[in-house]
């Protein structure tokens, strides 16, 4: 292959890219670009810019997802996407490194004036994290064809209708569908995300290959004991929700540390109601979050972990209700597309490390479309939707040559 | 000794003394007296009704606790006391019954035209469960010569100090000093209070000796640990502050249960700041209460759980911060008079098992002043500060028969 990237430039032009649309905020103090926001239209247009400089054919379907398309010698299209919305308070790395990375990317082949077997298509999504709307991934499944009507009627905090977003945003809702792609004409689907967690900077390691999109589960576990005075009640007649609570929160991190890295699971919410110093807690309720690249290892940790509690509760004398509140599956990544992004990591010098993303992606909604594959670029102390969030120019600098590497490797 | 009380009788008067002064609230659906309110006013013109019935000289000191003064052979007097206010949406036997059993007791002396060695005051506090002012005790500690000027200058929620409600009530805080007890003349204090607690009912006991009230260890406790996605940290690389809370309610659990009755403790406040079910806790505050008869068993203990919560810090790689925001020292109850007590409860038919009160009362008070003992009875599922307490007739019969049975014996 000719002319090698220079990756050095390609993470200073990276880096420069990134601020530059970090800078599009609703607030003056802190990044929040949310979907069909007047900040969501001015980062569309940044990208459609760099998209026409890199010689893309640029286009926005009905939810605004910016479309830049390189023709190739085939109707076949490789896409590669990501969004370019955000959190509150959230970081300038999470979602736009993946438009710029492909943007970059496609650069490269227009300045060497190489053609490829395919097309490429690089799509800016706007509605990854669901900031605005109780949904979320809007864009990337009108683009994979899922996209169901009724999500159109869902409001924001304001009241203010998917719909009328929509429609004050410039777009049409009834031309939504044609944001669809045809079958066979996407071939892929590749994404390129900062990890969001610390493995690849605990294992000095700059790029990864996503296995899976983590399957996800939420238990919401509710003790019903007695509430009591905690000077006058003897510690053997005490039937205290907290005591169970701790329990299942110990349980939770025991059972996930024994799977050795195939279950996460996380307890980040507890309450008790009427809670006071010195009363004992009568009721609590907190919320379990299991996820796993397997959904066999899912499935079984929430079986297993339904024993133990219901033991806890027995054993304890507290009333006890389960309920699953989430159970979405794993989305796997192609093996073959897994492949040629650790081929192309080992290409710049990296060891391809596997992992499965515990985040949710626009990878899990592409996925009802073509075979996807992603790769994930090492970020600062894993931190992420934060604004501490953070990744080096060198090391944004491998992942595009990689992604370079990866198309000029790959078969559609 | 002459004409035996008849046990029946007297459990029906209590009752019915008990819900006519329970009907006394500042709420028509739920018992509320706060200290110095018209609600006051009116308990404390009832009580001072039946004080007079029974015999005794009313007067009422500046912090308006009724006293009852029923003339002896000699100028030394046995207090008996308990208070009159309750908590918000309280019961009617919490502080009121002790008033009540004082009363009758002395009803039966005045109705068999009895002279005893001694005079006795029926005290009727107003200020134990500190409803209004962020103060308690003020009622007991004006008795014993304890009070602390400074407090007449703290504020209801309405912004009325202290001093401010004395006058309004009609008194003059100028005269409070008068309300304190002379030296030699208040010779013991006794006490007769529902357990608030279950242990009566488990020991199918109706009454019971107190050997102390418990004293009291506050340690808040925070940890400071990593926030992190639930997703994509891995089990090994996470610091969360959660699960070291987890550890500590546990702990304190299993600590106290050790001690087999010498120590209770209790996590019922828990804290997360910024909790979400999809994020490991960063931060994690609770509060432990800790409470034993024994000084020297709760400063061991908490010398004890310091060191273990240091070693979870340390084991979990967690910051930590201890503060103990209370040190309350253990009130013992007199030996010669818990004797005579427990002697006076076999009288009646009862075992008189020993308790340590977990909870505070006047008697705390008190103890400053005088020899003091406290007689715990029975109350239906250890159920306090709700509407639910409740104490059977024939324990409250009972317990005014072994009052009678105490006064009559006890040596002053």
């Amino acid at each position: 292959m000719s002319n090698a990237p220079d990756v050095k430039l390609l993470g200073e032009r990276a880096d420069t890219m990134i601020r530059t649309l970090g800078s599009i905020s609703a607030e003056p103090n802190r990044l929040f670009r949310a979907f069909l926001t007047p900040e969501h239209r001015k980062a569309a247009d940044l990208v459609a810019k760099w998209m026409r400089a890199a010689k893309l054919d640029v286009s926005e379907d009905a939810l605004g997802t910016v479309r830049g398309h390189w023709a190739g010698e085939s109707k076949k299209r490789l896409l590669i996407g990501s969004h370019i919305d955000t959190v509150i308070d959230g970081g300038m790395f999470d979602g736009p490194f993946g438009v710029i990375a492909g943007i970059l990317a496609v650069d490269h082949f227009t300045q060497a004036g190489r053609k490829l077997p395919f097309g490429i298509d690089v799509l800016a999504f706007g509605d990854e994290e669901g900031s605005r709307f109780p949904t979320t991934l809007t864009s990337s499944m009108a683009c994979a064809g899922t996209f169901d009507n009724a999500r159109l009627d869902m409001a924001d905090k304001e009241g203010v209708t998917l719909r009328d977003a929509i429609v004050a945003y410039g777009k049409d809702p009834a031309a939504l569908a044609e944001a669809a792609y045809k079958r066979g004409e996407a071939a892929a689907y590749v994404e390129v995300h900062i990890e969001q967690g610390p493995v690849l900077e605990y294992k000095k390691q700059p790029l990864g290959v996503v296995t899976s999109i983590a399957g996800q589960s939420y238990l919401n576990v509710e003790f019903l004991g007695e509430a009591g005075h905690a000077g006058t009640v003897p510690m053997m007649l005490r039937r205290d929700a907290l005591a169970g609570g701790a329990e299942v929160i110990l349980l939770a991190e025991k059972m996930a540390r024994d799977t050795k890295g195939d279950v996460v699971a996380t307890v980040g919410q507890l309450r008790i109601p009427s809670a006071a110093s010195n009363v004992i807690a009568g009721n609590v309720a907190l919320v379990v979050d299991i996820r796993s690249g397997s959904n066999a290892a899912r499935q079984q940790f929430v079986d297993t972990f339904k024993t133990e509690i219901r033991a806890i509760a027995k054993r304890r004398e507290l009333g006890l209700t389960i309920t699953q509140t989430r159970d979405v599956a794993t989305t796997p990544c192609d093996q073959s597309l897994q492949d040629g992004i650790a081929a192309a990591i080992r290409s710049v010098g990296g060891e391809p490390l596997e992992l499965s993303s515990g985040a949710g992606h626009d990878g899990t909604a592409m996925a009802k479309l073509c075979p996807i594959a992603m790769m994930f670029v090492r970020c600062r102390g894993g931190i992420s939707h934060n604004p501490a969030e953070y990744t080096s120019p060198s090391d944004m600098g491998l992942a595009v040559a990689a992604l370079i590497r990866f198309i000029e490797t790959v078969k559609l």
